[in-house]
């Protein structure tokens, strides 16, 4: 992130996976693994839970601030919180409460400080956590922020397949399902990425494909290749490289044999497959009807004999219940693992005496490759989910966007993309659609369209005549 | 319980009274009297409650899952559960969250189990908490699944009347009002009935009687006589015998004086007075208006000198406010009771090192007597509020029934007993409308019309035309 | 509080600020500085929140019953419980539970006292509070009712001041914006008054000046003068006198310069600029479209140089966020000092051992300068926001009112004033339309109108004729 806060806070908040380095998820899954060892049920191998209470949070209170429902997160952190040792203050949906006096999240979140020593909060806008860090200086984990991120799920979901597989480099993921909304799915992809997993993403029906920004950020931020084999069984399997393989060409689609529900892709093995809802109530243009069950059938070809199902709950029909008596269906393991994953996270984050060696502390170091452009006036997140464009919260919140060229303009709250039509030269009082044009950071303005920069008082590049002036001509 | 649970667990479940035995019942009661005799404030005769805290539980989570609210039953399991010494995590109204994603119970549960010790039910569907208990292997508490069940409401209720009398053996219990609805009170009268204490049950209104399935239950599994006695005075008062007095006939109706709201059975003196609430949301049918309510008039008559008067509360107006100052009233304590006995019953479940003497641990030997039947396809229970119903978890749940003989099978879930319209042997392939005939239980079909056994392949016995035959011919 | 409470309790409860001596609210207010110097981060002047936790309260359970949500309030209450080391039951949001069954808040409480230790309460009708306290004998602590009472805030505002000042009499306090709607600010001014602060009352818009029944108590039972001065330059700062300056005549409007947004009051300078959110929804008269925004520039004027500025939170856009920054804006301090302030009340109500000397105890001594009047029939509270006319409460609940002179009854639930149009004399069964007519209290009858005094048996007074007969003649 290389958005500045709005000042500078001596914790650390989870907003994304991003927000932590690998050092950090590997320090966490030590810690988490210390707590199965001490107070977990079972062995390697069998079902494993926390069962107990540690004394290392006495006296800390974690608020958990739902402002969307969701009984499984909720009960995942309050739980890791209790057994910690800790308690908990909980509003499990704000959205009747103050929010209809017109309450602010930064308000909120900068009261809820002198009552509590970290925050969890979900919230149906996206970029709405980011929002609650930037206002507190106490540590906020965000739960799900609308359709942007989840890290803790991310996490977990890391943490199992470590514990699977005991690493996570080299491993074949195949990621299935709705890939096109939710950017949990993305996070983790990105997040295998970081750690060298080799990623097949699949999707459950044409038009659940990944996205072109995931595609262009694995290549551009992660160094990921896209394998251009024609058949995925001449793959290089390299440990670092990532594969990801969306059936939307002729030849691609063939893989995905919607009658027979088998997914021929000629990798050696399937590690892990990862199985998703389809997001119905976010995408209202995909046809869903074909969204296929993932079932005995659909997993007997041997390339999965050993593949590990994962699914992040909750489930529709996209996964069969006879896999929850299959060896290789770990879901509710994988959600088992929340509790000391999330204890690991919390302990880390409140810096707690007994988790000295494991505390994250210090903000990761500031990727100085973008630069951050804030809008005062005019050009606002095109995401109409932003938390920018919250009746509420538009009313202290300025669109404030990263970038390396003007040309891709990155929301620091909701993390869409955008391209502004304009930019100017705030020195010079021009403006130009050439957005490739070099104009230094502290002297660029963008525009969502000519009238805006006119208004501004900007004028047309000498070289370049406006748009409107060509359609005059 | 003779239908056999899904898995094996160790753990108990309480999903009816019937699931505790009577000598654990009194092992529950004699840990409550532990507690109330430690923690407990006033003396016998004094209202007593439960002040300040064990240490018992520490490190335990109780998950409190409330899919329709209740403030007070949730805040009795909570207190019991802090002054064990343990913690709650607490879904007060569940029915907006991952319930609207399509989340199923034995999903729900199944990841509690990871996060809490022992998981506290309440909601609509009857059967639910059954639901539950199959799919966790952590002890699951109902706190009423719809009309259906609500133990731990009766085991409150025996608790007060054996403080209140020392004994439950031979009490002349005055169940008063709606008698029809709310399995509750027909647990209460099956608990009663095991405990040998006389049964007066006298409707509200016309219309709100003991259900038939109630009194063939208590007559074949509880051995109780119904007394012909025309004249109540004359009742044999014997101590394992039920009375069960429903002014249905002319001659019983004038019993209840509705004008003079004086109850005139002549028994020598009512030791328990028991006044429900009209459930008016259950029942559309019955006339509800000449409900009376139970004032200091109502129990002038001498026989109810020393009636303690019980109410499960909320209650409406059933229940003078002028009998909240009367010594007779003591609905009060029999609410404050629920804290000492949830208290013993977590206790007891738990396995708590300190309650080692009291925990409940075996399942209850099984009654031979029932055979299981699963409807894999067609025949359904009958009951629309039947969890089996649930548009979220039908699609996983088969329809399983218990029985004697085919003619009354009887939902595992709900317990509602259902009639087959035909019964057919899978090994003949033959059916027939006569569900006297025996076919041994793992060769048992039932459907519920004819069209189901042909549609299945089954032919009718020779013996019999098919009911289409007969209007044929 | 003049009206005797149903029955004799030892605890005591906070319903109103009046509930309190100025003896016991500086009590608490040196328990909380205690509360501050062991457990707050920070030093004097600088932002001071309560971390980590005591063991005072292991054992105690506050139950938060909320029948309107109210996400901050809750949390400090129970992060007060808390971080005391005791432990909360919560019902976030009861409205949609047993209260539909009809549950009364009377049965709800004497349920609750066998589960919990205290009892916090919010409720949107006016006197609910009273309610509850009245029929439970374990503690009470209001937190808000309707419109009618907020007394921790109270605490908190007066907590505030003090810490910043150092004391509270002489203290030149600014209250701004709605002063018409909520007796939050009402309380506020006569326990400012009972403390000798200087009070200047300057509503956000006209129509929401201080209502004259405000004015009255202030004269009559805090002895307050209004100065009469036309230029508040002129006015006598003395200690002991309460300056209330309310610019609804022309000279004194012009102190409110709308266009400037400037005060131009001329006193030497301003403590304290308490500013309130205008309560459109309990004011649908108003026009709230010209309500100004505190800001810098409105604050520019000299005499709020040293000035603090309080909001009791959450405001809507009366408060600019650029106060945020601002030396003198302490809010979100006004915020943090809730948790010790409560703390220390539940610390004094609970009577815990370790806060033995600051428990508070016995009632208050009683103003004996009020009688007590309850009405049987007829005359009711004419606030349709009263508890008594909640459908479910009036059943069991009798008007009560106290008053000095039946000219001005005063509900002992929501504290409105109301006057009879005719009082009667139960012994002689005579009624008179002249309120100003003795009749001893034991024997006093108010009427609302004339047929209800008929309706009664009571005859007019032969001095006068009754209203219809001077119609008739």
């Amino acid at each position: 992130m290389q958005y500045k806060q709005r000042h500078t806070k001596t914790s650390r908040d989870i907003v994304t996976i991003e927000d932590l380095t690998n050092d950090e998820i590997m320090k966490i899954f030590s810690l988490a693994d210390i707590f199965l060892e001490t107070m977990g049920t079972g062995n390697e191998g069998t079902s494993r839970r926390i069962r107990g209470v540690t004394p290392w949070a006495k006296g800390f209170i974690l608020a958990t601030l739902f402002y969307e429902p969701s009984t499984r997160t909720r009960f995942s952190f309050e739980s890791a919180m209790q057994r910690l040792g800790g308690s908990v203050v909980t509003a499990a949906d704000p959205s009747t409460t103050s929010v209809t006096k017109g309450e602010t999240i930064a308000d909120t979140v900068r009261v809820l400080e002198s009552y509590a020593d970290a925050i969890v909060l979900r919230h149906p806008f996206e970029g709405a956590a980011r929002v609650a860090a930037d206002y507190t200086d106490i540590p906020v984990v965000n739960a799900g922020d609308g359709g942007h991120e989840h890290p803790t799920q991310t996490l977990c979901d890391l943490y199992t397949l470590q514990k699977k597989n005991k690493t996570l480099a080299g491993l074949n993921v195949l990621l299935y399902g709705d890939l096109k909304n939710g950017r949990t799915i993305h996070s983790l992809i990105y997040a295998l990425a970081r750690f060298g997993a080799c990623i097949i993403a699949v999707p459950g029906t044409p038009g659940l494909e990944l996205p072109t920004h995931v595609h262009t950020r694995l290549r551009e931020e992660y160094g990921c290749d896209l394998s251009t084999s024609k058949n995925t069984a001449d793959l290089p399997m390299k440990q670092v490289d990532v594969v990801y393989v969306t059936p939307t060409k002729p030849h691609q689609l063939a893989l995905l044999d919607t009658e027979e529900l088998k997914i021929e892709i000629s990798l050696p093995k399937i590690d892990i497959f990862y199985v998703t809802r389809p997001q119905r109530e976010r995408d209202h243009d995909t046809a869903f009807q074909n969204y296929p069950s993932v079932d005995r059938n659909f997993l007997s070809n041997n390339r999965f004999r050993d593949a590990s199902v994962l699914h992040p709950l909750p489930r529709v029909d996209e996964l069969s219940y006879e896999i929850d008596e299959d060896r290789r269906g770990i879901y509710f393991q994988q959600a088992a693992y929340g509790v000391p994953v999330r204890m690991a996270l919390l302990a880390a984050l409140l810096h707690l005496d007994e988790a000295r060696d494991f505390a994250i502390t210090k903000q990761p170091e500031e990727n100085s490759e973008r630069q951050v452009y804030s809008a005062e006036q005019g050009l606002k997140c095109d995401n109409s989910r932003c938390i920018t464009h919250h009746p509420n919260e538009s009313a202290y919140l300025t669109p404030t966007f990263t970038y390396r060229t003007p040309q891709s303009l990155r929301c620091v709250y909701c993390e869409h993309e955008l391209q502004p039509a304009f930019i100017g030269n705030s020195t010079t009082r021009k403006y130009t659609s050439c957005l490739s044009k070099r104009i230094k950071s502290k002297h660029l303005v963008c525009f969502s369209n000519e009238q805006q920069a006119r208004d501004r008082g900007f004028e047309l590049y000498k070289t370049q005549r406006s748009e409107s002036e060509k359609v005059l001509t």
